[in-house]
C-alpha cells in the first residue's frame, strides 16, 4: 500500500491535523480512516455508535486483538503557527488524536506486512467523542462486541509531553476516573430586602459548596486520591433580587471503583441535606453526565507488554510514569468485553524541549495536551507511535502453527 | 401593723437580702412573707407550686386583681460591701427579688389600710423559681387558679438600674421570650488519623453552628428581633481521637409568638439535616428546657395603669423604656388565666450615678441586674415599689358600691 | 389656569403613564412638567442634574417649602389592560411616579390659587432616575441649592396600595437605606483535578456567603433591622476548569447612619478576610455603587405634619404604616441642604380590593409598586395627593403680614 | 553470659512487662537495662537525655551501628490476664516497648559472642519518652552524638500485630508525621442575649473547623496524604452566655516535608484570618507540641537490610506493609546524625488469631498496640526479634580485617 507508506503517513497526519472535527462530528476523519484500512484490505464498517469505524483483518487461530484510536478534537483555536495548522476556526486537534489516528492506519499497514509471523484477529477501532467519554460507550451500545465479536485484550496509548522517542506507562490505575453532575438547588424567589418571604438558593449553594470540602478530608480514607471541585457555580441577576435557584457545575475525580461510589453518595447525600437544611420547597436535581471510569491498566498485562517495548526501544526509553489526573475512556471497552486493557504514553516533544522547560520552569510549562500550542513533533512521533502499536499487538497475538 | 410601718419595712427588706435563697429552696423567705400577711390579717396559703406563697383579701364585690413578686437569689458571690450583705457565701439577691417581696408586703399593708376607698379581691402571690423560669408554671400546675380563683389581672413589676424614684414601661412586648435546647450531635469516634471510619461530630457541631446563623439572617422578619446563641460547645478530649458526640447548648430569644415557633423549627430542621448531611449514625438529641414566653404587657391595660402612675408619680418621672432582652416568666400567671398582664420597671439608683454612668461610661457601666455589686437604694427604691403596687392595684379594684 | 382644573389633570396623568420613561431618559415627562408649571406662572429651569425641573414660586417673606417628586419608570411590560396603557414596549409605569408629577401639578395650582393666604417661596422639584437612586444627587451636584436657594423643609409623598384615600405615615426611619457592592474575589485557575495548583475562588466565594450571615445574626443589635442579601453569585464556566475568579454582587438594607456604617465595614472586613484564608493571590476588589440613605422622615416635622393631615381628611383616613424595606433617595436632598425631610405614603386601591386581599391572601396579594399590574385608581388618588401636598405644604409656609 | 542465655531473657522481659513506666519515668527499665548491657561488658552511660541508656562496644576500624530500644509504657490499665500483668495500676506496656528492650538486651549478647566475625562499634541506645515524642529529641539535645559518637546508620524496630516469626518493611515513608496544635481563639464574651456586644467565639471556632476542611480537599495534592483532625472543641459554659474564648485541638499527619510545612502554614493562615474575619479583638494563639517528623525507613538501606532478612527467616517470613498512620521518633536520630535511618516491624501474635480475626472481624479485630488486651507471645517474638537486629547490625557492620 503505498499510500500507506511513511512517507505518506506523515501527509495523512497532517491532513487530519488541517481538519479537526468536534466530538461525534468525525465524519471526515472516519472517512479518512476507513478508506485508508479499506484500502489496505481490513474489512471495513463504519457508523458504528456514531461516526465509529470498525476494521477487522482475520489471520487464522487464534487471539483477538483490539487496537483502538479516539479521532475528535477540541474547541480550542490553534495557535501553533504550523503550516499545517487547522483550517476550522475554532476547532483543533490539541489533545494528538490526529496522531493516534495516523499510528493505528501504519500499525494496520505493518502488521498487515508481517502477518505471516503472527495467527488470530486484529479488531481496530476509530472511536467517536473520548473528549466527552461518549464514545466508546456508543459504540459498545451499538452493538460493537455483538457484531465484530469479543477481543481477548484492547491496547491504547496517547501521545503526551514526554521526550519523542520515549514510552510511559504505569501498571493498575494510570487516570483517574472522572464524573461531572450539574446540580439544580430549587429556593424561592423574592426581593432582597425581604429574605424571610424567600428560600435563599445562594446561601443554600453556598453551605453546598463548603459542605462538599468535608468528603475528601474526612470521608476519603486519606492514603486514597480523590477530588471534588465545584467548577461553575451561577446564581442570581442582580444584587436585590433573590433568585429562585442555583447552578452547580460539580466534577468529581477517583482511583477505585469503591471511593467513586462513597464520592458520588457523598455528594447526593449533603446536597440534599443542605437543601432540607434551608427548607426548600423541591429536592435538588441531579444531572450526571461525562462519566468515565478509572483507567486501569491490567498489571499483568502491562507487564508483559512493557517487557516488549523494552525488547523493541532499549530500556532507556521506557519510564514508570505516575498516575495521570486526566481521564480516558477506552478502559469502558475492557470492561465491557470483560477482558484485560493495557495502555500507555509515548512521547511528541524534542528532547531539548523538555530538558529546558524541567530546568526553566518546570514540567508544567511544556506544551501540553489541551495547549492551543501542543504540536507533537511529526518524526519520531509517528515512528514510535506505529511500533508501539506493533510490538505490542504481536505480543498478544498467537503464532502461526 | 406596727411591724409593716416603713421604717420596719426596710428592715424586712435588709432580712431578706442577708439571708437569700437559690430558685426553689426559698423556705425562708416565702415563710417570713406568710408571717407578715397573715400578721396583716391575709388568708394565707404557702407550699403552693413548691415554695409558693398565696395571701388573699377578700373586700365585697368588684374584680381580682393579682400582684405577683419572686423570691429567689442567684448563684453570684455578692461584692457590694454593703451593711446588710449577704450571709450566705455564693448565693446573692443581685437581681432584686427581696425588694420584690418587700414591696409586695408593703402594698399589702397599705391597701388594707385603706380598704374602705376599693372592692374587690387582692391575691397576692409570692413565687419561687423565676430565674429558672419555673416557679409560674409550677404554681399554675399545683392549682393556682382553680384553688384561689382567677383574677381579672395580673401585675408585677422589677427593680432596675433607672433613678430611684422613676417609673418605666413598655406597651406589648416588653421583654423576650427564652428558650434554651441541649442537643446532643451523635457521631462515630475514631483515631485522628483514620478520619475514613469515623463521622467526625466536631465538623458536624461546626456545620451546625453556622448553618444556624442562617435563621436570624435570612428567615426572621428583617424588623423582627430574634437572637440565636451557641453559648456552649464541647466535644473531644485530645487532639488526635475525633470523638462520638458533640453537645451544644443554645439559646434563642423572640418577641412573638410566631417568631418563636419559626425559630424553634428552624434550629429543629437545621440540626436534623446537618445531621443527616454528615451521615451520622444515629438521629440527634434535643433537650428543651428553661423557656420562658414574650412577657407582653397589655397595651390597654399598661396605657390605663401608666395614666394612673403618672397622676401619682408626675409625668417627669415616668418614662417609656424599649424593649428589655432578658426574660420573665410572669406572662405565664396571665395566659393560663387568660388575662391581661401589666408589668412595669421601677428605679433603684441615685440619679448622680445614672447621670455619670452615661457621661463617662454609658449605661452598661451601671451597675445591673446580675451583677456581684448591684444595690439598690432602700429609699426612695421601697416606697416607690410599694406605692406603684398601690396606686396599680387602686386602678383595677372597683369602688365601694 | 383652565389646563390644570381636576378634570384636566387626569388626562395630564394619563398622558404621562402612557409615555413612561427610564431613568435619566426622562426628557419629555420633564418637558410637560416643566410646560405646566410655566403656564401656571412659575418660574421654570429644566435640565438640573439631568432632566430635572425646578419651579420657583416667590410670594413674600416667609419659608421656602420644597415640593418633590420623582418622575422615572420601569423596565417592566404593563399588563395592566387600561385603556391609557404604556405605548413603550417594556416600559411601564409601574412605580406611579406619573402620579407624583401629576399631584405636584396640581398642587402647584392650588397653591397658587390661594396664595393669598400663605407667604414664602414654593419650590418645586421633578427629580429623575429616583430608581437608580442617582437623581437626588445629580441635582445636588448640579448646584440646586446654591442656585435656587436652600428650603426650610422637603415634603414628598408616594403612592402605594393602600385604599384611595387614605395617608399612612412613619415617623423616624420610614424607608431604608440601600447600598449596593459587586465584589470580585480573586484566586487561581487551573485544571480540575488539579486544585492544589490552584486558589479555588467557587470555595473562596462560598465561605464569603456563609460567613456574611454572622453580620446580620451576630453583630448588628437585635432590635436593629438590617439585611445583607447576595442576590446574584458567578463563579466559572465548567465543572472542570477552576476558574480566576468569583464575583458576587451584595444588597444591604439598613435604617440607622450606625448600623449601614457597621455592615458596610463588616462585608469588607469578612471579604478580605475570606480571601486571606484562601491564600488569595489578589486583593479582593469593591464596587460599591447604587446608595441611598435610610430614609428618615423627621419626626417633629412629621407630627406636625400629620396633624394638618388628620384635620384635613379626618382622624380616620391617616394611620402609622410599619417601616418599608423598600428605599427612596428623597432624603439626599433634606441631609444636603442641611434640613428636615417630611415624606408620607397615599393609597391608590379600591378600599374593597384591599379587604379583599386581606381576607383572601394577605396583603402581599395586592397590585403593588413594580406589580405589571400596578394601576391606582385615578381618583380619589389624583385629589387625595394634591390636597396632601397642598395642606402640607401650608402647614410649613408662613402667614401673610 | 548465663543470666542472657535466651531461657533467661524470657524472664527479662516478662519482668520489665510486670514494672511499666510512664514516659520519662522509665527509671527502673533503665536501670535493668544498663545492668544487663554493662554485665555483657558493653561500656555504658545513663541518664543520657534523662532516663536514656548508651552503651557502647568498640570492636576494631568499621563501621558505627546503632541500634535503639524505647522503653517507656502507657496509662492504660491492663486486661490480658496474663501471668505477668502489669503490677502499677493504671499503667502497661500495651506498645511492646518491653519486648523491644529485652530484644536489643538479647542482640547485645549475641553480636558480642560472634564478635570476632564482624568489625566496628555497636551502639546501644534505649531512649526514654517515645509515647510522647519527647525522648529521641531530648537525648540528640543532651549531646547524644557529640558524648559517643556519630553511627553510620540507624536501626530500630516495632513489634506488631503480624504473625510471630514474620517481618514487615516498607521502603520510604512508613510512618506519619505527627504535629499537634492548641488554638486559642479570643472573641469578647457577654449577654447572650445581647450578641452585638460580643465576638462570638463559638461562630469564630465553628468557621475554624469548617474551613480547615479546604486544606486536605484542596490544597494538599490529591496523590498526597495528609489529615487535618480538630479532635477537642472546647467552648463556653451555659447557653445564655456568649464565652471570651475557644479552645481547640488540633492534630496533623503529613508523609513529606513539603507537605508538612504547607498543612502547618495553611491551618495558621486560616485561623488567623478566620479572627480577622470576625473582628478578633485579639490575635489567636498557637501552642504548637507533640511533633514527630514522617519516619522515613531510607528506601537502599532497607532494601539491603530486606535481603538480609530474607536470607535468614526465608521470603516468606518478609512482607512489604503499608504506610502506618501512627507515629515514631526514631527518624530524629538519623535526622540528627545525618544518616539513613532503617526501620522495620516484626510479629507477635498466632498465626491462627490473625486468620481468624482477618476471616472474622478484618485485622481491626486484632488485639493491636495500644489496646489493654495487646499480649505478644514471648516466643517466637524474642527469638524473632533478637535475630531481626543481630542480622541487621551485622548486614552494616565491617568484616574484620
Amino acid at each position: 500500500m503505498s499510500t500507506l507508506a511513511n512517507v505518506n503517513l506523515a501527509d495523512f497526519y497532517r491532513d487530519l491535523h488541517e481538519h479537526p472535527e468536534l466530538s461525534r462530528q468525525e465524519h471526515r476523519t472516519a472517512g479518512k480512516a476507513a478508506e485508508a484500512l479499506a484500502s489496505l484490505g481490513y474489512e471495513v464498517t463504519t457508523g458504528v455508535g456514531g461516526t465509529g469505524v470498525v476494521a477487522l483483518l482475520r489471520n487464522g487461530d487464534g487471539p483477538t486483538v483490539m487496537l483502538r484510536a479516539d479521532m475528535d478534537a477540541l474547541p480550542i483555536e490553534e495557535q501553533t503557527g504550523l503550516s499545517y495548522t487547522s483550517k476550522v476556526p475554532g476547532v483543533m486537534h490539541a489533545c494528538g488524536h490526529d496522531m493516534h489516528v495516523a499510528c493505528l492506519v501504519g500499525a494496520a499497514g505493518k502488521l498487515l506486512a508481517d502477518k505471516d509471523s503472527w495467527a488470530g484477529t486484529l479488531m481496530l477501532v476509530c472511536q467517536p467523542a473520548e473528549e466527552t467519554t461518549e464514545g466508546a460507550r456508543a459504540m459498545v451500545a451499538d452493538g460493537l462486541f455483538e457484531r465484530f465479536g469479543k477481543p481477548d485484550i484492547v491496547l491504547g496509548q496517547h501521545v503526551c509531553p514526554l521526550p519523542a522517542g520515549m514510552i510511559g506507562y504505569g501498571t493498575g490505575p494510570v487516570m483517574a476516573g472522572t464524573d461531572s453532575v450539574r446540580v439544580t438547588l430549587h429556593g424561592r424567589g423574592g426581593h432582597g430586602s425581604r429574605p424571610e418571604t424567600t428560600v435563599d438558593p445562594v446561601l443554600m449553594a453556598a453551605n453546598v459548596v463548603v459542605r462538599l470540602q468535608g468528603i475528601v478530608a474526612r470521608e476519603v480514607p486519606p492514603a486514597e486520591t480523590a477530588v471534588v471541585t465545584v467548577g461553575k457555580l451561577h446564581a442570581g441577576t442582580k444584587d436585590n433580587i433573590i433568585p429562585e435557584t442555583a447552578e452547580l457545575d460539580i466534577n468529581m475525580r477517583t482511583y477505585t471503583r469503591q471511593t467513586r461510589d462513597l464520592v458520588h453518595a457523598a455528594i447526593e447525600r449533603i446536597v440534599r441535606a443542605e437543601a432540607a437544611a434551608s427548607g426548600a420547597p423541591k429536592d435538588p436535581e441531579f444531572d450526571w453526565h461525562d462519566s468515565a471510569p478509572v483507567l486501569v491498566s491490567d498489571p499483568g498485562g502491562t507487564t508483559r507488554t512493557v517487557e516488549a517495548f523494552t525488547g523493541r526501544f532499549g530500556a532507556d526509553k521506557v519510564m514508570v510514569m505516575p498516575v495521570v489526573t486526566g481521564s480516558e475512556d477506552i478502559g469502558i471497552f475492557g470492561d465491557a468485553a470483560g477482558v484485560p486493557t493495557v495502555f500507555w504514553f509515548w512521547g511528541g516533544l524534542e528532547f531539548d524541549v523538555v530538558v529546558k522547560a524541567i530546568q526553566e520552569g518546570g514540567v508544567e510549562a511544556l506544551p501540553s495536551n489541551h495547549s492551543p500550542v501542543f504540536a507533537p513533533l511529526v518524526e519520531p512521533t509517528l515512528s514510535t507511535g506505529v511500533d508501539a502499536l506493533h510490538v505490542a499487538a504481536l505480543t498478544w497475538l498467537g503464532r502461526p502453527s
